[in-house]
């Protein structure tokens, strides 16, 4: 079994109701699960609750650190209609609600009408000049980057601890043992590399809500990702983040509030 | 009382419910209230549910187009700490469910730390050349432009006919009438202008989900706002939507996921 999956199975133990171990290996920089992993879990849930086979609209709001060990799901049908269905789930920990998570579903097979593009896509795969930034003395990262293939022709300043001064990236990733990239995976990655705002001299990141919209189905390969934070604002910025699969696809898009230490 | 006060007034009716009337004053290019009027009213049902006076975050999910009439609205508390709470909402007409709303409050007195800002704020009022697009023969948009004075300095091309073929637009809007703009005002502006794809050939588009972050506390006067749409992928388009208040502060910034027809 792959890791990703092993680490986000479910067993049911009621109706709507699932418990479930958090590993040590989606870990955050500051420590305990990342929050698009405790998300990637929920989503696994929410494919049980509804018939239609795509996540197309998911709205995550963290309010509690998850921590590495077991904790329970619980999910609910809000609506099931021909064309979407729209159901909550929400992740708990000692009987305390962590995340909650409302997602939308269809059938991307159903997709119509034309495509319409105005924003270019990032090179699909990485050029020879790339790098593993994390490869040696991953420090803090070292559970996530075991895990995932993170390369980049930039160096990373703050890793170094010299915050590069920069509010957007472009890298790319992808599971270092190859899966499917299904919309858990999606939503995982779209909170998987460090936050940019380390670049400019933050200590850390704690995200409030994460929206993911999923664009498309992925095909397998190198995720093309792009990071982007706009407006630090007394403690919170936003942050984009843009992937896109080795087609050149879009297929993911979010946004994340976060609550920042540092700066 | 001010119009848009009198439209999301809410009268108790229990333990965390209360009941409303929607109105026909706030009403969508394809008629019906307008997804941020029905958001509106479900942020002043959470603001009587906890105790920290600034939204902060709001994730709207929406299953079914209100419709003008009475409509209940329940809520419950999700966490409330020291410096954040989270609560939902849910909005329902005829015992169903129309809207699902989760959002995370704060104080924004106690916000500290820089401000860092990578965009630039528009022109804080509208310039002499500006002027309301709406002004004579509204056509549908008659209810809702008789509430909201909207200045442009581009012909809107979609309103005669004629879409730009343009993917953004910088605009300016405020209630004829003034009124704070707080938290429900943004979030109903935020949905207020005509979705950008019009532009683009859409003739409809209906929104999914709406994820408002509130980013300060707005000054009076015009909100300056700029709208875009990146990717439009099989049906679906994103909606980005930033308001700026009269002081160049960005009070409120929001993305839509929404299913478009037409195109």
């Amino acid at each position: 079994l792959h890791p990703f999956d092993a680490d986000t199975r479910l067993e049911q133990t009621g109706a709507d109701a699932y418990k479930t171990e958090l590993s040590n290996r989606w870990s955050r920089l500051g420590g305990g699960p990342l929050g698009g992993y405790s998300l990637a879990v929920c989503i696994r849930a929410l494919e049980a609750e509804v018939p239609h086979p795509d996540a197309l609209s998911v709205s995550a709001t963290f309010m509690r650190q998850a921590m590495v060990g077991s904790a329970e799901v619980s999910t609910s049908k809000i609506r099931v209609g021909s064309r979407f269905s729209t159901a909550q789930a929400s992740l708990l920990q000692n009987e305390k609600e962590l995340l909650r998570v409302v997602a939308t579903f269809t059938d991307f097979d159903k997709l119509e009408g034309r495509t319409l593009m105005f924003n270019e896509a990032p090179p699909p795969s990485p050029p020879e000049s790339a790098f593993e930034p994390f490869a040696d003395d991953r420090g803090p990262l070292v559970d996530i980057a075991d895990r995932i293939d993170y390369r980049t022709t930039e160096p990373v300043g703050w890793y170094s601890g010299r915050p590069a001064g920069k509010h957007e990236a472009s890298f790319w990733m992808r599971f270092r043992e190859e899966r499917p990239h299904d919309a858990a995976a999606l939503a995982f990655f779209c909170d998987a590399a460090a936050p940019i705002v380390l670049e400019l001299g933050a200590i850390d990141s704690r995200t409030l809500d994460l929206g993911v919209h999923l664009r498309a189905r992925a095909a397998s390969g190198w995720l093309a990702c792009r990071v982007c934070t706009r407006h630090v604002i007394g403690s919170f910025h936003e942050e984009d983040f843009e992937i896109w699969d080795s087609s050149g696809a879009l297929v993911a898009q979010s946004r994340q509030l976060a609550l920042l230490a540092g700066i």
